[in-house]
């Protein structure tokens, strides 16, 4: 195989998010696209990660190939490559070759690894709200709970979502009606889910792949947070809800 | 009561610098101002802030309030305003609550604490010098010496104004004469004091208030520091001087 | 002596690329040029420097002075040193006296120290290439190299420089063509040796003086890095290779 980009961004940014969340992960590179579904080590948190191959100036594989890696090292490579850079991934004598051209050819090799699970499947899941807004709208809205709490509560109700965090004795409510930036459409009257915090900083860094996000609830159910940008990439990650006791 | 203001950079830049030298304080809220007179634990500073209520867009104070509360806490809340937030102050419930309003509403709630101490009165001072000086001057003053010693002492002598930091070996003078950005005024041939360059280095932070300051000085006698937006803000510091024996 | 430059830029950006490898050193001034030659404490690297005397203003220099400081103490001071202010340097009652004049005059004095081994020589070398490049190119190619290795290689064959940076599994490959950019003469077929990132990384900060930067290399042999303001300043530097067994 041989994929080419003539700019580093999409692949560069999405890297250094999901190695937040996952260490080692296998890339599924198809005839369309480098795909990655990968759970984080708590199991908790899943990335789905593809480029498609249309961001590509040269996009030549023969065969489906599974390249398994440390995401840590792939992020630390991709650092390296500047904004001029066209950025080359190859596999050569059983390593990751990876190569910046501008001015210098500047070649990295890492070693393939082997994963277990490999193969993860994106769970099928019924949400009853989708909203869409802006990543900033969302960003702030988990800054803001992050200052009080280590979880914050989504609800959806009569258009509105708002984010609660509580910590002992304070507390920040976070109200984001629909508007022009935000479009809400819910199936139920109102819907309520809980999650991590900690969690949430690492995926709302997908703000840098887009200004736009789509985020998708149920009662006590997962969140889907998805980030794309059309015929290029997508980078969405679902997260369990905290359930407890109050 | 219900207070609203239409950009948070004063309270927000204050509250942060105060937070620095208290942690807990009381706010008396009158139908003039939003003021506040503290100690810092040591008893070496004093902060005096006074926030008029020709700031706010909406001040609605029916009876005078004293509003005691953590000063960090209240920190990292403002910090999340946004520069074109609207920021609405009120209580609720026995909390502090404080909205933050534009495309969104965020709100915070925060616990109103007992505090001791609560009626602290500012000291009835006579100086001996008083010099008007840019911020920039007076910061660059205090950081160089901060390179040398632990202490400064302040000399007022011939239209002059000389900051002197002295190490084991090494010494820093800095010279600042009377000119168009400084005027000097001074009742005693010579003027001096010592003081700690950690507590100053806390109080020209001021300098995002104003870019101009306000330094009144006496013989072993304290420091004022005063920063001022007119009909807006007053921010001053008060700062016990070192008296040893050299 | 008296000695005033009308912008700090030069001597500041070299004391404080200096002063990362060498702690304490001598100043030999005469009366054509401010110059040092030291090397670190384990021996291993060597650094040049020189400020010519038409960097100056005034210079005024009597007999020559040997000048022996801690050289981040001098560092200190002259990040004290904002872009427009004039930097005198004299010695006054034995000490090293610095003085900054803009709008305020700020004057620094610094211990004069004992320093063994003040008359250090610069080694009469034979180099077999020397290489021009830019100082971007440079400071890539070692920090590409840095986050695979400890060490790394340089090579200059067929007109090319390449750096080879090799860690237990991962491997980078920098390489460098001969172009507008970049001249690479060399006297011998192949060239080869290997280097330390970490004093690298700390020479490569002369690209705060210049954007040219000239490599000079043998077989096994040290490595030379000169940059360099015509008329100006000279900041250069000496790295002994690592020889291994491999």
């Amino acid at each position: 195989m041989k994929l080419t980009l003539s700019e580093p961004k999409f692949l560069k940014d999405s890297v250094s998010i999901i190695s937040d969340l996952v260490t080692e992960a296998s890339f599924k590179i198809t005839s369309d696209a480098i795909e990655l579904i990968a759970m984080d080590p708590a199991n908790v948190a899943m990335v789905i990660f593809k480029l498609l191959s249309s961001s590509f100036v040269e996009y030549n594989v023969k065969e489906e190939v599974l390249l398994s890696i440390n995401m840590n090292d792939f992020k630390q490579v991709l650092r390296r490559a500047k904004a001029n850079d066209s950025v080359t991934l190859e596999i050569d004598d059983n390593k990751f070759k990876i190569t910046f051209k501008s001015n210098t050819t500047r070649t990295f090799y890492l070693p393939m690894i082997e994963v277990e699970d490999k193969q993860q499947k994106v769970p099928d899941l019924k949400f009853k709200s989708t909203i869409t807004t802006t990543s900033d709208i969302l960003n702030e809205a988990v800054e803001d709970a992050d200052i009080i709490s280590e979880s914050v509560t989504f609800i959806v109700e009569n258009k509105e979502l708002t984010l609660i965090a509580a910590g002992d004795l304070s507390k920040a409510h976070i109200n984001i009606k629909a508007d022009n930036d935000t479009k809400i459409v819910c199936d139920e009257e109102k819907v309520k889910s809980k999650f991590s915090i900690e969690y949430l900083k690492k995926m709302i860094q997908g703000s840098k792949i887009s200004n736009k996000v789509m985020l998708q609830l149920g009662n006590d159910y997962p969140l889907k947070i998805e980030y794309m940008v059309l015929n290029k990439v997508q980078l969405a990650f679902i997260l369990a809800p905290r359930v407890d006791n109050d």
